[in-house]
């Protein structure tokens, strides 16, 4: 921290002590119709590269298999290329496969949440707490 | 924006075009007990500044007084000084005052909602959007 940042008074406390505040907060990324990718999408995507598998992916999260099916087409009808390609059929009812694009999803979903992140902490500090918590 | 930034290209598009997308999020204060501070009770302390009640600000909102009530005792109990002062009885059933802690908990948490609508439109860019929408 900078001794200006250090010197400067939290914005919510007075002389009787701070109260240990934290900004807290959810984001996500819309697109053309509505959300794109948020936290359960992206788990969701990282599951299902993981098991490479839409239903599997979808019963380790205890979520309906059509729910998780409507989570990537809804993904896949917002991005210029499909984040998952699956193909159906074969012994364990076909496999999904996530594609770069989907692994960029991620890449950049992580980013985005880790700058939320540093911004909660930093403007935490600025009302009068920690930053942490 | 800066040249390096113009030339970097966005996260989530490719040579097809970008779909506008934008970074969508929520956020408040959290206090000891949980939240402290958000829009709906920011919206309710400036509601008491302009009307001085807290039945009329809870009326013109549309909560119950009951609601109005334990949202503003929330908050002051979370603020090492209330927000809040009300008095009881009188012909018009007493009144609200908002105090300087009040105040300053408006100004406080419009600098967050205005840091966070900059960090949003910034992120958007990033990820690929027009950061506006």
């Amino acid at each position: 921290m900078s001794d200006s940042a250090r010197k400067r008074p939290p914005a919510l406390t007075n002389a009787k002590g701070p109260p240990a505040y934290t900004v807290q907060g959810h984001i996500w990324i819309e697109g053309t119709e509505g959300t794109f990718l948020g936290v359960g999408r992206i788990t969701l995507l990282v599951r299902i590269k993981e098991f490479g598998s839409i239903t599997r992916a979808a019963k380790s999260l205890k979520m309906s298999y059509r729910k998780a099916w409507e989570l990537v087409e809804s993904m896949n009808r917002q991005s210029p290329t499909p984040l998952v390609t699956a193909c159906a059929g074969g012994k364990n009812g076909g496999g999904a496969t996530l594609t770069g694009a989907g692994e960029k999803a991620i890449e950049t979903f992580r980013k985005l949440d880790s700058e939320f992140k540093r911004f909660r902490e930093r403007e935490g500090r600025r009302v009068g707490g920690t930053g942490k918590r």
